[in-house]
């Protein structure tokens, strides 16, 4: 299989992470519960993933580091504990149903407004919009870092301006961006920064978080056993036990740890260009197949690899091909797993006029080659040529 | 190690379990998401997963097999799931904080109203209790089916047929009782039973779930992605999607599958009977020890071990020695794991009047062996001995 849905999730792991979580199975029990050897070596090692995440996202307090069992989790737990009826939120059209549903529900359950920024006909959000949208009731701009449709980057050190100028709280969906580009908390003054483990982190699924680097206290979300203040009504109010309760999950963490220890070593940069190569090889050798429509910005990859800003996606579309067509066709004749249809992001189809065809969604990892790029351009070469 | 923490997690887990998840590792990518061929596999993965739990717990609909992160997740969506304001809950003091604190919540936040069976000196509930506290606004009675601290099982048949004569919704938390006894749901009534994966099921940390086996429609918890139904502003409807957003844990899930497979192929009452000769043994060489005070009925383990109602717990006080103390003595110089303390579940504790030393927990997996056991009674008699 030629596997280019890393967007869903990253198939091929490190041999670290295997191997971290080959050990786990056999090494660790259960952390912050119970004071023998083998529990507080999993509590070290929950506490050492705290630390190293931190770091790697520039935050500045490991104890604000908060597990979650993927981004929809880490964002659910974000948004219904900031947001309270009388707040409004700045979003964009190209949020993921997991920002656009906890939104919509706060709207109808709490009258929390709210408001998306567009983008233009190449995914890029129509920066312009974030200051004409604040009101005075206006919390927070919450925004997808990368979308998981175009690929498109947000120019959060722009919108992080506007933030602080505005004093309102900025809250990242960085799923498709965590691992894949450098992410410094401090210097673009992200918030709350919510990602997930299994993507471009190399951890496996049941993985995610929330770093919280601010003073903001977010309501509990799930509450229940926390190992301490057994006796307290209420989940205790302490980050990070005051949003984790119950049995973390030590063999995912142990692999998404050793999915940083992977990335700090082989270089944030090193990853981003070996997929911006993958990406400018792949766009070159479709570009000029007639009728294709791409979805993203194609100027931004003429730079060299090493300076293009955009995610490890490239979505098109084929003359009359419906993406799921596409899919499957690549899918059945040529073993290439590829996404289709709308990629849970219903509004940023409706921005391309795609909300029936969906989009062709191809996505890249560090552990792709060269090769599969150009099998799978020959594929579509193909298939466009045959396709009646 | 000797491991006696196995109320917390089971430590050594089947090679059946291992090998799914390494399996997994390599073979499975994202489920519901995509059409590919690995995609599709997983997809297969997970429903063959809801399959095996809905017959192990004798539930009719597999698409009410729900998967969440743990016990603690799956009582969260259920209990804020059924429960508003105007309901009345009926409870009982050995459960855990994974439904005490959710129950607080709902009384503070909801105004739900919620009243406590108690227990006698053996943590036998006072099943008499159960009647007296129904209301007319009485939704559901909510029960612990084995105590994490004494080990009492709770009488679900006799407490189903409470709830059906007054039209009660049965809710039970079965964290410790799944895969150590026989649970069906049919039989006993049971509306909704909440599981982790990562206990006596044998599966990973970061699985459990919720088996619905009533027309019941939980309220949603979490909302967001879902592979379906895109331009939904809400969650999809029907489950398991109503309770599932998010990428699922499928190496997780594939772990927890071969763990019921385990089961299945060494028999439930051979695990149970193994775990209760354990259990008896254990009791056997103490029970003598000057000053010991135990924590559930001794009488139930005159019998033999296949007939033994009790779960695999035994839990003690030695004299003036604090739980902690015990647990540190075992830990350090005898490299013997056990739990000491309140094991998030204060009530019971107040029963007992234990709030301040706690109770040592020794608790036993099929994997255990009586030399174990045997060298455990050796240092627990030393202690004793030498405890000043």
């Amino acid at each position: 299989m030629i596997y280019f849905d890393n967007a869903a999730t990253t198939f091929k792991k490190p041999k670290e992470v295997t191997d971290a979580i080959n050990y786990a199975l056999v090494s660790y029990t259960n952390s912050g519960r119970g004071a023998y050897k083998a529990a507080l070596d999993s509590g070290r090692m929950v506490y050492e993933a705290r630390v190293k995440l931190a770091s790697f996202f520039g935050a500045c307090d490991p104890s604000r580091v908060i597990f979650t069992s993927n981004a929809t989790e880490a964002l659910n737990i974000t948004l219904f504990g900031l947001f309270h009826t009388g707040d409004h939120v700045i979003s964009t059209v190209t949020e993921h149903n997991s920002v656009l549903r906890p939104l919509y529900k706060l709207e109808s359950t709490k009258g929390v407004g709210l408001d998306f920024v567009g983008i233009d006909e190449c995914g890029r959000l129509k920066y312009d919009e974030f200051e004409k949208y604040i009101r005075s009731d206006t919390k927070a701009i919450v925004i997808n870092h990368i979308s998981n449709v175009s690929g498109e980057i947000a120019d959060i050190e722009y919108v992080g301006k506007i933030a602080k100028k505005h004093n309102l709280y900025l809250i990242v969906d960085a799923s498709q961006s965590a691992g894949s580009i450098n992410i410094d908390m401090n210097k673009t003054g992200i918030d709350i920064l919510c990602f997930t483990g299994h993507k471009s982190l190399f951890g496996p699924g049941g993985t995610g978080g929330i770093v919280i680097n601010s003073d903001i206290m977010l309501d509990t979300f799930k509450v229940g056993g926390s190992g301490v203040q057994s006796f307290n009504k209420n989940q205790p109010s302490e980050y990070p036990t005051r949003l984790e309760a119950g049995t973390l999950n030590i063999m995912g963490i142990a692999g998404l740890s050793a999915g940083i220890d992977f990335i700090n070593k082989t270089g944030k940069a090193n990853i981003h260009k070996k997929e911006m190569q993958l990406v400018k090889r792949f766009y070159n050798g479709i570009k000029d197949i007639d009728g294709i429509r791409f979805y993203f910005d194609k100027e931004s990859l003429e730079n060299e690899p090493e300076n293009i800003r955009h995610g490890s996606i490239v979505s098109f579309n084929l003359k009359k091909i419906p993406s799921a067509d596409l899919a499957d066709c690549l899918g059945e004749d040529y073993d290439i797993a590829i996404r289709a249809g709308a990629h849970c992001a219903p509004l940023i189809h409706k921005a391309f006029h795609t909300e029936k065809e969906g989009i062709a969604r191809f996505s890249f990892s560090y552990f792709n080659t060269e090769e599969e790029v150009d099998e799978t351009i020959k594929a579509i070469k193909e298939i466009s040529l045959n396709y009646r």
